[in-house]
C-alpha cells in the first residue's frame, strides 16, 4: 500500500490584517499536490479569510517542497535526514508564528493564530494547538489519523483501511466478487505467454514493465490495488485534481465496470483496465503505464525530488500499522499482520545505503509523545470523512462534543473534503462541517477576546 | 552571580505500587547536593509517598550526575553536548514513564504519575504536564522561575534576584549602609601593600589567589556577593546542608555582623570575613579561601565534573535576564544592563574551545516553546518562597487559583523550602503549602480515578 498522507498546514492570524493576505503562498503540499496547489485544496481557508480579516500562511514542511535545509544534500544522509521530524516541523511554525507577528506581519501582533490541516497536516495543525497552545487559539485539523499508530493497535485495526476501502466501493456499486474475479483472471492470464501478451497489450504497459513470467501479474495487481486504495481517499463529488484528474464520484463512477458479472478472464481484466485508464488517464492524454516500481523507479515519481520524505517519517517515527487482511476484511493481497520487523525491513531496503539502522525506528514516540489521549486539549476540531478510509485512524469515529475538543464526521466525506473551497456540487454534510467549523472559529476567537481584555 | 538551580525531578506513581518503592533512588541533583541527596532534600515525596501507596522515582536528567550520555566525552564537543536540553530531557522523562509502567513497576500501568520539581526540576515538573499531560497527571513545581527568560523581560525585570536578596537581608536585620561600608573598606584596604596583607590574613586566602594589586579587591568582593546571594536562596529555619552547611536562618545570623556600625576599615572588612566564614565554614574544618576563580578552575568545583550542566543550557536555551543595578535596588556591584551580546561573550569564553558559537544561543526559545502564558495547562502547583529570590521568575507573585492552576507564596520560605521534609521547626507557612500540594494530588487523583471508570 503506497501511504499518501497530503500535507496541507495553513496559518490564519486573524482579526485587523484586511488586506495584508499574502498573495503568493507557498503550498506547503505533498508531491502529488505540487503541480496543482493553490485554491483547490486550500479553498475553506481562502473561502474564510475575507470573513475574519485573516492573512492565510502557508507554512511549508521541511524538507518537502523548496524547503529542503541541505539542498539538494537533504535526501542525501541520514545524518542530514535526521532533520525531518513532525517535532522540527512543529518547532519551525512556532518560529513562524513569532516571526510573522514581530516582524512581517506586525499589524497582527495581537492576532489569533487558527492552524488548518488535512492528513499528515491535520495531525500537525492539532498538535501544534495540543504542544504550542499558547501561540495557536484553535486548530481545524482534518482527516487527520492521529491514533493510527503501533501503541494504538487496539482502538485502530491495523487492516481497517483497506476494510473501508472495501465498504465504499461495495457501497457505491461495486460487486466484490467481480473484483476477485478481476484478480483471478489476471493470474490466469498471465499463465501463458499469449495472456500475457494480452496483458500487456490491454494495459498499455510500457516496455520496460512488461509482465514476462507467470509470476508478474503480482506487480500489475499491486498497481491496481494502490489505485482502488487511493481513489477511495479522493472520492469527491465533483471532478477533481487532487491525486489525479477524476470525475466526480470516481468510485461509483468505477464500479459501473464492477456491477454486472462478465464471462471471461479477458472481460474481467478489461474491467481492471478501465479503473486503471479511469484513474491515472481521466485526460486521455497517457500513452503507457509502468506497474514495475523497481524499473520505473527514476521516473517521474521520484523526479518530485521529496517523495522519500513520507516514508522516511514512516520510518522512523510515523510508524503506522496498516495492512491487508484479504477477503472478506477487504479485497486484496492479505499481507497481515503488519510488524515492526516488516517495516525495518522495507525501510532498511529504501534507506539502508543511505546510513539507516534499525534502531532509527521509534515506532511507540508518536503516541508517547502527542498522547493516546489529550486531557488538556481544547478548541481543536477534528473532522473525518465516513467514506475515507483514513478515518480510521481519527480521533473519534462517531460526532461528538467532547467539552472543548469536536469531532464531525462527514457521512459523504473523502480525504480532508472540508477543507475545499466551496462548489455547486457540495454535499449538505460537508456544508455543515464547515459551518461548525466556522462557528468554532468564531468562538475561540471570541474566547481570546475576552481574555485578551482580562490582561 | 552564579546561578545555581538546583535540579530535582521526581517522579511518583501512585496507587497499587504499595511497598515497591524504589530502595536505591537515583538522585538527580545538582552538584552541589550531590553528596548529600537523600531524604532531606526531597522529603515531601518521601513523606507523601505512604500515604498514597506511591513509588517514588528519581529522574536524573541527562548530563548530571552519572546520567552522561557520553561517558567522559560527554563535556568534551559541543556536538556532544547540543543533546543536553529540557527537551531532551522531558523526552526521557516520558520514556522512564512508560518504561516504568511497561517493565520496571508493570504493577503501576493504571497508576497515576506526579511530577515533582523544585528549580530548573520545578521547571521540568510544570512543563511536563504541559508538554505531556497524557503522562503525568499533576505537578508540583517548586520554585520554578519559569518565566524568567529574556522574551519576559517586562515583567521579569533583570535586577530583581538581587533586589530580593537585599530585601531579606535587610529585613533580617542588616543595615544596607555596613554592608556597602564593608565593600568600601575592601576597596581601601586593598590599595596598600600592608591592607592587602591584612586582608590576605584575615579572609585565610590561599597563597594562590592572594590579592597582589590594588584591584585585586573586586576578586574578593565578587566572591563574598556570591554568598549574599546563595544564602538568601537556603535561608531556612533550621539548620541545614543544601548548597553548604549553615545554621538555621543564615541571613539573620549573618545579619548580627552588619546591625551596628564600626569604625575601622578593618572592622568592617572583619564583618564580611564573618559571612564568609559562617557560610563556607560553617563545620569549622576550613583552613583556607580560593576566590579567584581564574586559578581555582581545577579545585574541587570542576572536579564535581558537571558543573558545566547549567552554563551550557544557559547558554543555549536557558537564556535568564539577570544583573545586577547596584543600589538602591541592591547592593551589589552594578552590572545591568543585561545583554545578550554580554552573555554571548561569556559563552564564548567557557565553551568557545569545545566548538560553541553565538548561533547556539537561542534566547527566545524557552518561551516560545514552553510558553508565556499557560492557556490549557491545569493541574499545576506552582510554589515559592518570598525569601526567596529566584520566587520573582515565578508563574505569579502572589497566591492564587486561576482554574485549575495553584500558585502559593510561602511567606517565610526561601527555595524550594516546600520540598524538604517534615521538621520539627517547620514554620506555618511551608506547612500550609504541603497540606495543599497534598489536597492537590488527592483531587487529581480523584479526576483521574474517575476518568478511568468512564473509560
Amino acid at each position: 500500500m503506497l501511504i499518501k498522507l497530503a500535507i496541507i498546514t495553513a496559518i490564519a492570524l486573524t482579526g485587523n490584517v484586511k488586506s495584508l493576505r499574502f498573495r503568493d503562498p507557498v503550498a506547503h503540499t505533498a508531491p502529488q499536490q505540487r503541480s496543482s496547489h493553490g485554491r483547490q485544496y486550500e479553498g475553506l481557508m481562502w473561502d474564510l479569510a475575507p470573513e475574519f480579516n485573516a492573512a492565510v500562511v502557508f507554512a511549508e514542511h521541511r524538507f518537502y517542497g523548496k524547503s529542503q535545509p541541505f539542498g539538494n544534500e537533504s535526501y542525501k544522509t541520514v545524518r542530514n535526514l535526521g532533520y525531518l521530524s513532525s517535532e522540527q516541523a512543529l518547532a519551525d511554525f512556532a518560529l513562524l508564528v513569532r516571526h510573522l507577528k514581530n516582524k512581517r506581519l506586525s499589524i497582527a501582533q495581537n492576532s489569533s493564530v487558527i492552524a488548518f490541516g488535512g492528513s499528515y497536516g491535520g495531525m500537525l495543525a492539532a498538535w501544534m494547538r495540543i504542544k504550542y497552545p499558547h501561540l495557536v487559539e484553535g486548530s481545524i485539523a482534518s482527516s487527520a489519523p492521529v491514533f493510527w499508530f503501533t501503541d494504538m493497535s487496539k482502538s485502530v485495526p491495523e487492516d481497517a483501511y483497506n476494510y473501508i476501502v472495501k465498504r465504499s466501493f461495495v457501497n457505491a456499486g461495486c460487486i466484490e466478487r467481480n473484483i476477485l474475479n478481476g484478480w483471478k483472471a489476471l493470474e490466469n492470464l498471465s499463465a501463458t505467454i499469449s495472456g500475457r501478451a494480452y496483458l500487456n497489450h490491454l494495459f498499455r504497459l510500457d516496455q520496460k514493465s512488461y509482465l514476462n513470467s507467470s509470476g508478474d501479474w503480482v506487480l500489475l495487481r499491486e498497481y491496481l490495488e494502490d489505485i482502488f486504495e487511493s481513489m477511495a481517499m479522493v472520492n469527491y463529488p465533483y471532478p477533481t485534481n487532487y491525486l489525479a484528474p477524476l470525475p466526480g464520484w470516481p468510485v461509483k463512477v468505477a464500479c459501473q465496470f464492477f456491477k454486472s458479472n462478465k464471462t471471461s478472464n479477458e472481460d474481467y481484466a478489461q474491467s481492471l483496465f478501465e479503473i486503471m485508464n479511469l484513474y491515472y488517464n481521466y485526460t486521455g492524454e497517457r500513452k503507457a503505464f509502468c506497474v514495475n516500481p523497481e524499473v520505473c523507479k527514476d521516473s517521474a515519481y521520484e523526479a518530485l525530488g521529496d517523495t522519500l520524505g513520507w516514508p522516511w517519517q514512516s520510518c522512523t517515527e510515523m510508524v503506522m500499522q496498516q495492512c491487508s487482511s484479504g477477503p472478506p476484511n477487504d479485497f486484496f493481497i492479505k499481507n497481515c499482520p503488519f510488524t515492526i520487523g516488516g517495516q525495518e525491513s522495507q525501510c532498511m531496503s529504501v534507506f539502508g545505503k543511505l546510513g539507516y539502522t534499525k534502531s532509527l525506528m521509534r515506532p511507540h514516540w508518536s503516541i508517547l509523545n502527542y498522547g493516546h489521549q489529550y486531557p488538556t486539549a481544547t478548541n481543536i476540531v477534528f473532522s473525518n470523512g465516513y467514506l475515507d478510509p483514513w478515518s480510521a485512524g481519527g480521533w473519534s469515529l462517531k460526532s461528538e462534543v467532547t467539552g472543548p475538543l469536536i469531532s464531525i464526521i462527514i457521512k459523504d466525506g473523502a480525504h480532508h473534503y472540508d477543507l475545499r473551497g466551496k462548489h455547486q456540487l457540495d454535499t449538505n454534510s460537508v456544508k455543515e462541517a464547515r459551518r461548525l467549523e466556522k462557528l468554532s472559529i468564531k468562538h475561540w476567537l471570541k474566547q481570546a477576546k475576552l481574555k485578551f481584555q482580562k490582561i
